[in-house]
């Protein structure tokens, strides 16, 4: 064994960068307490949702077929809370269809999805389809990789964009629209947990009835 | 404005799936209580940290150069607290270096990375290269889409590998190593912060000074 370090890492930076902890600069006996004092036995929601909002979960349903569903918009009809009635628009990939938890609310959709990778994200807005500034970052992970068992992670984040604080286009909302959308961030993350929960249950259903995880009506 | 649904959603399912909240059958009166028992002022450790470990960030830098330096996998010497001395093995695309954190502990990388999708994968293990199962998923998304700013967002969940409780491959382990990279799993959410951290440091202080993100050395 060689602790020798053939590779100029950072040679071409001449200053100490601060608060870059790296062992040879902040030995175990230096990070341990620096870790140990990051740590919590509980943290509170702002921390863990307020910027952005993770959620994952295990769906015993086979990785490809899960994300092929996925990267079908029209598999927001099924597993979303509150989605519906999505049509195709005259522009091409570019989806309608009212999120009922508003009243009157139009959505738009736009899936990009990456076969190889294995990521789906949603592009959307609510009332107005021009900028979709509203993503929901969506990936498939081969559960026997990361878990030793087969099946599906899927890992979904939102970002906390600007425009959830404040409606950029104020002159696409349906008159005397009571809520916008982002009134519901602080509710993201139970909120997309139990459409995680639906997704789950929807696909390990189908899985364990031998039926396609992406049904008949949405292959035409 | 129509309500009316004519996509068939779920009409392959003859059953009510137990745990699927939909508008249908949970309108919005029904629904709030749930999400809102689901939410928490504060969460335990363990339900956030215990099976994913999810970390985010925002990287001032340019989001399709942040990643083309993660997918290098030499990027690890630099921004990772104890992974060193990166050597390419016999095997096309195995790297080989010490995780400084074990005595005279190898590691082996094989880092999977998708352009379009900007995910990149590290594939790990501790002793060995034949079975690569800790698996780090990354992924960079462009911030202005995200965050309505110029930058980067980086994504990084690792899932809880029954092998971090259990070594498979002892006999791989150097004699009396008094430790295994399982005993961290705890710790892996401030250890990762950290090392995000590290990436944000150093890809602001190159983004700041008109350095390259990913170094001329690395290019070699």
């Amino acid at each position: 064994m060689t602790l020798s370090n053939p590779l100029p890492a950072l040679s071409d930076i001449p200053d100490t960068i601060a608060g870059v902890l790296r062992i040879e600069n902040s030995d175990r006996e230096a990070t341990t307490p620096i870790i140990m004092d990051m740590l919590r036995s509980v943290y509170p929601h702002e921390q863990v949702f307020g910027e952005f909002c993770p959620v994952q979960g295990y769906i015993a349903a086979p990785p490809r077929e899960v994300w092929e569903y996925l990267a079908d918009t029209r598999s927001l009809e099924e597993w979303t809370y509150s989605l519906r009635g999505f049509t195709a628009t005259e522009e091409p990939g570019l989806w309608l269809a009212h999120d009922r938890l508003g009243d009157s609310t139009e959505i738009y959709t736009r899936t990009v999805a990456n076969a190889e990778a294995m990521t789906v994200d949603y592009h959307c807005a609510w009332d107005q389809g021009q900028h979709l500034w509203m993503i929901y970052l969506m990936r498939v992970i081969d559960a026997q990789a990361v878990l030793d068992k087969p099946g599906s992670v899927v890992l979904w984040v939102n970002c906390r964009h600007p425009f959830y604080d404040h409606n950029p286009y104020p002159e696409t909302a349906p008159a005397k629209r009571p809520v916008w959308v982002g009134d519901f961030w602080d509710m993201f993350a139970a909120g997309h947990q139990l459409e995680l929960d639906n997704l789950k249950a929807i696909c390990e259903y189908r899985a364990a009835h031998g039926l396609a995880i992406k049904p008949d009506w949405m292959r035409r």
